[in-house]
């Protein structure tokens, strides 16, 4: 799955990923409406809207980008029908050739995250039968609980092709509260890190491994440091936009081909017709103020990458 | 709900909490049949199965406990069926008057966080329409992301009158792996706890803290220096039985009026029909078995605390 990204990175040329974060006052009134018209003003009716929002996102945006990342607590925070709408977008995206990375950041012990990975890398057997739960491609690990509870994430990686990214430096205002305390004179995600550029080393694809890890945007010299810790992870980087960073802030997280990185965007692409600069295309046109913003974001990042060549 | 859960323990004398993580090979065939004969082998069925066998332990040990914990990746790794049966065996365990502690594990950044919260402790608003839903009356919480990834579920607590246990010590074999690194001299453990105590100042309930702690009883001198770094947070302690920890092992978790903690045990209950001391019982009747090791489980435990008072 990790040469299936990097193919779908130098073909599009835009080593983004859509965040596919819906949150209620995001959506269009005459989206909600519809939702509500049809379900009521029910967890059901929220998972319409939720679906019908995402559906015309994807159907605007899906020929320039390589990846979407759904986050998984938007949907399951409208219970069992937000989880349905999750799936749904997650099979929409496949339908449209995208890859789709589960922003879940799961973590347990051993038995416990073997069943996670089961459920949204994986396949299950019941009796005789296999199915395959959620099917993202790649999902988000927290890696508090070390080795053995990252582990059984990693052995369905290999059976299945499919990748992770482990949480290294989070883009939040707090992630240095434990992630920055230095352990014999190194901040703790050095050596988390270190851990990462370990558990790839034998899950390597063509180039970079399936094994990799999250850096926020919002710590540039961080993601300098740990693209040379890491060199054959590629890295998810959040925090673009909204969150505070910049195209040209970004260019160290990337090899200097160009690859090595992905970096999401979440509101400031689905809430994109809220945005000064979007307001011409008005509500009802909330997909084509997405699309335009995801062509300046690639115009940002392509641009800052072509800089320093 | 700290409140209720002390009241309760008080009451049965027993403080321990009955982890509800079915796997395939735990269910008897009889269960697995019916089930597969009603919905196929499918998700369904195997949801199915999931639940008739929770309902059997829940009734056979609902009047001798004060709690459950239900694992939800054992739900997940079955989608949308799996969840429907947890939250099925949520509702049932509240039905029972049973304290429910949803084991999720979830952490994330400030807004993401605020989701999660709103979808297992909390309410969730659809146009004019309020619902609920998940509903535990506890969580686990990941603190990987610093204090903007737990103040969000600290806040939905003070909201609803809900609780935390916070990921401290974790109970695997590799927790040590970041967990035990040493941060100006001392274990990073303990600057967790230390950040757990602060949360937990301003959320008290009569005698302890809404915001508790994770502290795995495969590690009694850690949970000793952790019992005094927090003393007003109730500790959460996985890993007895099947992984190790014995009762005597575990006293220091708790205060001296035999209060501060809560034993989780999984599958040293819900297969109890499966060991050696247990098989007189038969597969018919596991839930029978699964009262017995309740009733072991809590002479174990009380008997330490006796033993030390």
């Amino acid at each position: 799955m990790i040469n299936k990204l990097v193919e779908k990175i130098q073909k599009t040329h835009a080593p983004i990923v859509v965040g596919l974060d819906p949150m209620m006052n995001y959506i269009p009134d005459h989206i909600q409406k519809k939702a509500f018209a049809e379900y009521g003003e029910t967890l059901e009716g929220a998972a319409e809207a939720i679906w019908q929002f995402n559906k015309e996102i994807v159907d605007h945006t899906c020929d320039l980008i390589p990846a979407v990342k759904p986050q998984i607590a938007m949907y399951e925070q409208f219970g069992i029908p937000g989880l349905q709408a999750f799936k749904k977008t997650v099979d929409y995206c496949h339908q449209k050739d995208l890859v789709v990375i589960g922003d879940i950041k799961r973590g347990d012990i051993g038995s416990t995250s073997a069943a996670y990975a089961t459920g949204h890398i994986g396949d299950v057997t019941v009796g005789g039968q296999t199915y395959t739960p959620f099917g993202e491609d790649f999902v988000t690990v927290n890696p508090y609980l070390g080795s053995d509870g990252v582990q059984p994430f990693i052995d369905v990686c290999k059976e299945q092709k499919k990748g992770l990214f482990i949480l290294v430096k989070t883009s939040n205002p707090s992630s240095g509260e434990f992630q920055d305390k230095l352990v014999d004179g190194k901040p703790l995600y050095e050596l988390v890190g270190e851990k990462v550029a370990q558990w790839g080393a034998d899950c390597m694809g063509n180039q970079y491994s399936y094994i990799g890890a999250v850096v926020g945007a919002t710590y540039p010299e961080m993601g300098k440091v740990l693209r040379k810790i890491m060199p054959k992870s590629f890295i998810l980087v959040p925090g673009y936009g909204a969150q505070g960073g910049k195209g040209a802030d970004l260019v160290h997280f990337f090899d200097t081909d160009g690859l090595g990185a992905i970096v999401n965007s979440s509101r400031g692409i689905i809430a994109a017709y809220k945005q000064e600069e979007y307001t011409k295309f008005g509500e009802e046109h909330f997909g084509e103020a997405s699309r335009a913003a995801v062509e300046a974001m690639i115009a940002d990042i392509d641009g800052a990458l072509q800089a320093v060549k």
